[in-house]
């Protein structure tokens, strides 16, 4: 089973706060194994790769590598980047395997979501199609908790950490103005999927606490009885909190906004979705004259660092872990997941192929009856992930601080 | 000078995570005075003055008073209504008239921003005018840091280090997706201060670090020479991470974004600013093709009581408390202060009338000679502000736990 040869590892997609925990755990369970010859990043995930843009991550000052469990954000750099084809004959494969021959990589850790995993499994693919031995695994990252196979994706608790603390104070302020702005919309990422969404609902502690209404991407927009809740919240208590995913769709299955011109997809070829905020607002001034506040985190929400759950850095670790265990124990073209068993939270592989592409929504048991709040199994599933607290190091004006790695080329 | 009866307080404008800490100190300056009989808050500032809409200040929970000080948001609710006229004989002010009267409040006062101030002015003219005994004294309160005659308005220092802080988090998130999403432009409040998008440069701390380009509402925007600044930050670094207040003017001093239609102005009668984020993505995404995020917290900024700043939250108490003092003093018509000198800060007062609708922009000493960053005299400036953490009490999931008044009638 034993492979010898450099381990490569890239992160892609955009970043979330606990990316660089799992980048330590794979540099931490790497390090000192001697199958492992060299100890690569690459910069911007598959673009680095095609361009053997690599740092040398042996050489790190080891408190930079201790660091990383604190920083925010793609430390090797995140791309919209994905390969086309696993055809050894299309130009890109042919530059992967030329770049990995010439590396002598043997193993290839590809950290992302489910864009990535379709990259990761075409060079799994491309690799066994050459017939160049080469171990490829994937590490589970979203803040949109969106990925199949896994129970739970690094980076949606402390995503969602961070967007229950903002609601929650946003919330009290939203209130305080009930008599003239009476109604607040926070607008979250996730696309399709309503995970994020659905972790605001840890503000609420009481009845008529915030948020007031969830609009998930899963359950279908109907204007009508939109307006009617919030109204509704209106008539009861002075005005209304709403948290919204950004894909909403209506009961066609279509957009509610999609944003066209400029540039208007990104590099998944996926379409920008237009902001939800600024049309609920509208709807809700034209029909109901309510004046609204919109806020949209947008980036702030995947990068918050100084709301992290420790418990969130831990699992981005292990999920780092265990791909770098599982590869050097003879898997390939797996991914590694998070596993849940009723209180037990464990560890596990599932298929790349499985992963690729494929988007988990938020299953129906976590929406209440009305599609509009949590149910409490939601609450069950989320609190062992957000779970602890962060200490980070801090400048003289009591900002966090955070690491950098250095070296451009390996 | 003594002069004997109940004393109102009340919160005004939008609230900011400290503007509790001033209520606190009004609450705890007064306890125990004999002259004070009685300790009401109006709900929703002016609103609920005119209604006698009161709660008993002195009825509360002493941990719940505590709790102020760690709670965002206005606990008695602010408003967006201001008095029309001083005149004995407006209906208003005849309502007013009677209901202090009634309550037999001595002591008035008013915790806010400049059109709050004016609102304080108007009380105190009619007050004398009608030959009826008050002494009214404001309370200076604004994240957007612009009001004249103190050198310091509570809420700012805190709404300043939670946006550098997120500024910090997010320019990595930037910088590591700069080879597919290169700008990230994050908006502020402030309206036509340039105070809080400066205080994001706290985030720099080194050369190429963001915010690389602010755009503040005291230098006019033309929009070739914010292309080129972006392009060049593009061609030295590989992106841009832009902060921008939300009230940006052209050469002839038009806002170069006012929204229309819907509810377009607040109860102040202000316009309602335009989405300066989406104006400037579509410029850049146009002109120079290269994708750009927004982010726009809005009233997060405002309540981010997790953010905190110490020092924020003591001057917060200490102009509560000067305000109370001065009255029972026999002051009149004015405004507390928080005053700089040198390394000396300490508090004073001010006419009512001198800040009352007036606009303290950032002084020209505070930006730098290119007009899109903040000089070294605006750090010397804003670092006492910015100092110490607030330790939050937290329920079982880790997010802060807040206080709420209790009672709706005095």
């Amino acid at each position: 089973m034993s492979l010898r040869g450099a381990l490569l590892v890239a992160q892609a997609g955009g970043p979330s706060c606990v990316i660089n925990s799992s980048l330590y755990g794979v540099i931490a369970e790497a390090g000192g194994r001697p199958e492992i010859t060299a100890l690569l990043g690459a910069r911007h995930g598959i673009e680095g790769v095609l361009k053997g843009d690599f740092i040398d991550l042996a050489a790190q000052d080891p408190e930079d590598i201790l660091g990383l469990k604190r920083t925010p954000a793609a430390a090797l750099g995140g791309c919209r980047r994905q390969l086309n084809s696993a055809d050894p004959d299309d130009g890109d494969i042919r530059r992967l395997l030329a770049i990995l021959a010439r590396y002598d990589v043997r193993y290839f850790i590809y950290n992302g979501g489910n864009d990535s995993m379709d990259t990761a499994l075409k060079v799994h693919q491309a690799a066994a199609a050459a017939g160049y031995k080469l171990r490829v695994m994937g590490v589970p990252k979203t803040v949109d908790n969106d990925l199949v196979g896994t129970d739970y994706c690094p980076g949606y608790g402390s995503a969602g950490k961070y967007l229950a603390t903002i609601v929650r104070e946003a919330a009290l302020h939203n209130e305080s103005m009930f008599t003239s702005e009476p109604v607040t919309i926070l607008v979250t990422v996730g696309r399709n999927a309503g995970w994020l969404p659905a972790a605001c609902s840890l503000a609420r502690r009481a009845d008529n606490e915030a948020p007031h209404i969830i609009c998930f991407p899963e359950v279908p927009f109907r204007k009508a009885d939109f307006l009617a809740k919030v109204n509704n919240w209106r008539q009861r208590i002075g005005g209304a909190f709403i948290v919204s995913g950004e894909g909403l769709v209506d009961e066609r299955g279509d957009y509610v906004m999609v944003k066209t011109g400029g540039v208007a997809t990104d590099g998944f070829g996926h379409p920008e979705l237009g902001a939800v905020g600024d049309y609920l607002k509208a709807l809700i001034e034209e029909n109901l004259g309510l004046k609204t506040r919109v806020i949209v985190p947008d980036i702030s929400q995947q990068a918050a660092m100084h709301c992290a759950a420790a418990a969130d850095v831990a699992y981005a670790e292990l999920a780092g872990r265990q791909a770098v265990k599982g590869a050097l124990e003879g898997l390939n073209g797996l991914m590694s997941t998070i596993t849940v068993n009723g209180r037990e939270i464990g560890s596990g592989y599932v298929p790349l192929a499985t992963v690729a592409n494929a988007e988990r929504p938020l299953p129906p048991a976590f929406i209440d009856s009305a599609g509009d709040f949590v149910s409490g199994e939601f609450f069950e599933y989320i609190r062992p992930f957000i779970q602890g607290t962060v200490e980070l190091p801090r400048d003289d004006n009591g900002l966090p601080l955070f690491v950098r790695l250095r070296g451009r080329q390996a």
